[in-house]
């Protein structure tokens, strides 16, 4: 197994070799091939998916949606080019002291990158999902270790990359797909000596798990885990006043999305002791009964599902507000608990997330306390605040720390469903993933397989065309500090 | 002295949660004065730091006007603000099958950041050089671990910061100076659970060391290690034949430059065998031989330099071209050796980097061979290519070697002397840095003490300045995907 793994990854550096020297509109053609061979593959990928995941077909058309339309926008953003942040400073040869030369840098790609894709999103955060396409987008070939929980999905979706590959006329080895179920595989593709970053999406232990493997390694490499967070939510009391049963029901929906299988899932919710926290409490409790309960992803999440509620649950001081009757193997049955700040304070265990359609609320007894609860949270991928423009208002002193807590802050809404955009943040500090100053999620993840290139007194005809004086690329770029689309000499 | 190591750390994020607040022309004025303030300190500087050295008082005079002026430039830029990449994509709330939200982004400071200062650079990559002024223009306190070898320069420097901040009543923590020289100082405020980034420049082992202290964090945060490198530089045939007196004299002056203690010096020079090379390697020796010999910066260091020396000057297949002789104690004497390609291949040792006023030159049998040793030598913060055009011409695909292994690509150049632009990159692939994806020189070097958020739907009166419709700072947003300095809505 070693030999072969390690074949892979001189045969994934002799493509980047290759690859590093194509275009931004070839790359184009490459990632909309791609997400055009998906698509071609038609309603047996979604059938797959939905037999490997337990989710409704549905919801895979959804998701391929998702998975073509990232594809294609990361498409568009490098065939367009300004991408790289070329900065020009031209020379000044008469300067005093010294003369100051030319220097001219841009983003180049890392070399081969590994992903590890997620068994939630079988399709937009695994084999095609967001790590591989800004990983192709950026210039690096990809290794995709497949995902046990969906390897015929993962199959079905290498197939169709691969079919774009030689479409393309792209070196063949820009693109692996490696199969099977043990950690060593993982291992031995993070320490290689030729691998040259890693992307994951999963669990806390599993993000760690990489990223321990990467800490062995001789030369460090950068590793993207995104590791979901409990995604707190913070409900100010005129909101709850004025829109308790709309907030009820969308939060319901938010709490059970893909069986409460986001890593935004709204897991922790705060509000001050209140007559209208308690109603707006029933009214979810209600919501959530009207909710069926569904099969999870598989055995090994249900299980810890399960274990995770067993941990909470029975712990003295917390308080079960709705509990759904589970039938069937592997449901995941809705629940909703109530505990006091003060018992949560206290109890470090109630603050680590539990995967699934779970929501734990904290009565504080004041906004002071409140924030010693949410302050306690660790790094989360997103923090929600729930109120009127007059609880803001009077609340202004909360952003900051939801900004010191979390990579995308949301008002009004719900944290599950992430926006694909250029303004995107998904990721946000440790624990939520292992660098906060990345996404892995929108157009500038695409940012974590590059490094910056200077070239200094390099002559024209030996620049790339981002640098070139002319710009025949036609790009942004900062010459002599001033943001230009302008020829640079 | 852990609970006063651990008592400055809380004094740093209590810092960090005023300092976040401050605005970037408030900001700039911090950093002008900490310029001002350095500058106030006049003569005793400049000779204390050559006292501590053993460098020329002459050359702080050029380095404090680097370093201020560093301080100056970071002023700028945050004051203008379009350094935060504000990203906005406006709500299309009619979108099917869902709405688009509104989601704007932009880049926060990470928090404490510690910074470890080098010995060569007393003034420009110590107390207020690259690191101090790049996190705290990002709005992150620092926290400076004094180097032992310039306690007194570095206390001066300290001094000066103090004074700004007084002066422009920003919280007094947000610069805290740290003496000692026990290794375990540094371990403790690495590991400190506030510390949210850490900045160093010096020898390999000094940047691994701190990389693995980190490494043993619970959570894991940014470390930017600037390590050195050999810095190998390709003289090509044409170049030779006509330059050969120039470059032996820009030579002979790069590798004695500060008495070879640059981290940019040009430890390994690669050539094809021919006449051309051996009348440049003799007029480079007789250049050498014209410069006097002085005194290193220190004991560690000198004691480094020599047994560097010892290990590659005695190794059979070295010839050794030039030897000064030292007189004096602590002296680095400049030497000049060569080797063949072969040996060079053979013998691992020769491919580190010796401190000091060293280079080697390699005799390659062809440019296949010369390809070879520069592909096999590791990551480099330089790689210089020295050629005519018509040289370049015929040895285009030199250019793609030199991108894999380095930050900056220097052509007809000496790599010593780092330019601080917009467009610098100091760092490059590891051994060069711990993270290649960052530059330690530069403008861009802020982007190592940040990270994103995102707001969604926030309401425009609770977005910061840099994110509200209007654009009240006026900088340069990507708005919808275009690049725009309007407003938004």
């Amino acid at each position: 197994m070693i030999n072969q793994l390690n074949k892979k990854m001189e045969q994934a550096y002799e493509a980047f070799l290759s690859y590093q020297q194509v275009s931004g509109k070839e790359k184009k053609e490459f990632l909309y091939a791609i997400a055009e061979e998906i698509e071609a593959l038609g309603d047996e990928l979604l059938q797959t998916a939905s037999e490997e995941s337990n989710l409704p077909v549905a919801r895979f058309a959804g998701e391929r949606g998702r998975t073509c339309g990232q594809l294609r926008a990361f498409g568009d953003l490098v065939a367009e080019g300004t991408w790289v942040e070329a900065v020009i400073d031209t020379a000044i040869p008469d300067r005093k002291p010294l003369p100051k030369p030319d220097m001219r840098k841009m983003l180049i790609p890392l070399g081969p990158i590994l992903v590890f894709g997620a068994s939630n999103f079988p399709l937009a955060y695994s084999t095609a999902g967001g790590d591989t396409a800004s990983a192709l987008a950026s210039g690096c070939p990809v290794i995709v270790k497949g995902h046990p929980a969906h390897p015929r999905t993962s199959n079905l979706v290498s197939g169709a990359i691969q079919r774009a590959v030689a479409r393309c006329h792209i070196h063949p080895f820009v693109f692996q797909h490696v199969d099977g179920t043990s950690f060593e595989i993982g291992k031995i593709l993070t320490q290689h000596p030729l691998t040259a970053g890693v992307g994951f999406t999963g669990s806390l232990s599993g993000g760690m798990a990489i990223y321990h493997y990467a800490q062995q390694r001789e030369v460090p490499i950068p590793v993207f885990s995104e590791m979901g967070s409990t995604n707190p939510v913070i409900l100010l009391k005129d909101a709850l006043q004025h829109s308790a049963p709309e907030l009820a029901k969308s939060f319901a929906a938010s709490i059970t999305m893909g069986v409460g299988q986001f890593c935004t899932n709204p897991g922790i919710m705060l509000g001050i002791k209140s007559s209208v926290l308690n109603h707006f409490t029933s009214l979810l409790a209600l919501e959530l009964s009207m909710i069926p309960a569904y099969k999870m992803l598989h055995e090994v999440i249900h299980k810890n599902y399960t274990a995770g509620l067993d941990k909470v649950l029975y712990d003295k001081g917390v308080e079960t507000v709705y509990h759904a009757h589970a039938e069937g193997s592997l449901t995941g049955s809705p629940v909703l608990a109530r505990v006091s700040a003060e018992t949560f304070l206290r109890n470090p265990d109630l603050r680590h997330e539990i995967f699934g359609p779970f929501s734990l609320i904290v009565v504080c007894e004041n906004k002071n306390q409140l924030t010693d609860v949410w302050k306690i949270l660790q790094g989360q991928l997103t923090t929600t605040i729930i109120g009127t423009d007059h609880d803001l208002e009077l609340n202004k002193d909360l952003i900051s720390i939801a900004k010191n807590i979390a990579g995308r802050i949301v008002f009004n809404g719900v944290p599950t469903g992430v926006e694909v955009s250029n303004a995107t943040v998904h990721g946000g500090p440790y624990p939520a993933s292992t660098d906060g100053r990345f996404t892995s999620v929108g157009m500038e993840a695409v940012k974590r397989w590059v490094r910056p290139l200077c070239y200094q007194d390099c002559p024209d005809f030996l620049l790339p065309d981002e640098l070139k004086n002319n710009n025949p690329l036609g790009i942004l770029r900062k010459v002599n500090g001033e943001y230009s689309r302008q020829s640079a000499s």
